[in-house]
């Protein structure tokens, strides 16, 4: 099949929780037996956003802490004025950062930096279950 | 064929209008009659970008309001000033979203969530016609 | 082959240095010799990005300066007082603007706008040597 589809289902504590799905990404990469291919993830829903980064704890305070900065989570938001709800920022959040990432696999493997892994930011306020596709193209 | 090509005509107002593409983008999903594929749509230009959201009306306020606020219309811009132009700001909030999202699809539907939907941000400062390619690999 | 694998090398000046690279990615596309197609092009590394915009020395700038007013190198980092580093700045600003872009092919060329080049974002604080994966599916 030229395309190979997985689907990851993890559970976040949301709050800006940030969750590193690499080795998950890559699991469905060694699934598609594929050596020279594109893996696409994406994450459903609109309060949380997948990009890569060094995932380590300074760095995923320092992440959390600009974007509560950028994006405070306390503001002034028609979002949560009109439906009565109270994560507009999450919202604004995730749209900023985008639901998607691709990243090339050669030789089989993902061609991720020895410090950079596939992240997932779960900026809504409330514990969530989510779903993540990973579709890997050949 | 392997990849289904679509493109999509959008007129805009533009001053950071954002416009629902999602059903534009389906219905190249469904001419391309393909159960597992991957869906990417990009936008032509430097001055708009595409991302997912919630589109609703106070999200969309609240996101206009917070890129204004981040990256506002008026300021002491260089591209402004040596191209004798306007949009500086266009510009630099188009590169910070970014032009291009890809959706996996299965059983040959969108995975995006039932309050996720595909949004073409136009922040430049007068009225464009918009180009959006999509196409579908599979 | 279903998807043609090109690599960019590229040394950057890094400390917020963008690089046009549509004409390394363009080449890749024209050895893919696929009228229709995705181009994906990744970044390997936590502290640099991707995405597109017109390539001009004030867009270049602002947003240079725009990025470094919402993201300040100096700062109070955990990053940085955790692991004795010095660039926590340039990891949260390639997480936010992300390490891929995909870029639509027709008729065997990228669907770029007139004013529309790819561009690598480096935000480390030193001299870097970078990698770009470009993947054309077809």
């Amino acid at each position: 099949m030229p395309v190979h589809a997985g689907l990851l289902r993890l559970r976040s504590r949301a709050d800006g929780e940030i969750l590193d799905i690499t080795a998950g990404v890559a699991a469905v990469v060694g699934q598609a037996q594929a050596p020279v291919a594109v893996a696409t993830a994406f994450v459903v829903g609109s309060t949380a956003a997948l990009t890569t980064m060094e995932f380590e704890p300074g760095g995923v305070r320092d992440l959390q802490e600009a974007l509560e900065r950028l994006l405070p989570r306390d503001g002034d938001y028609a979002h949560n004025r009109l439906n009565h709800d109270t994560n507009s920022h999450a919202h604004m959040r995730a749209a900023l950062v985008g639901p998607s990432v691709s990243v090339p696999v050669v030789d089989g493997r993902l061609t991720l930096g020895t410090w950079q892994q596939v992240v997932l930011l779960d900026f809504d306020d409330r514990p969530r279950e989510r779903s993540v596709h990973v579709h890997v193209a050949s």
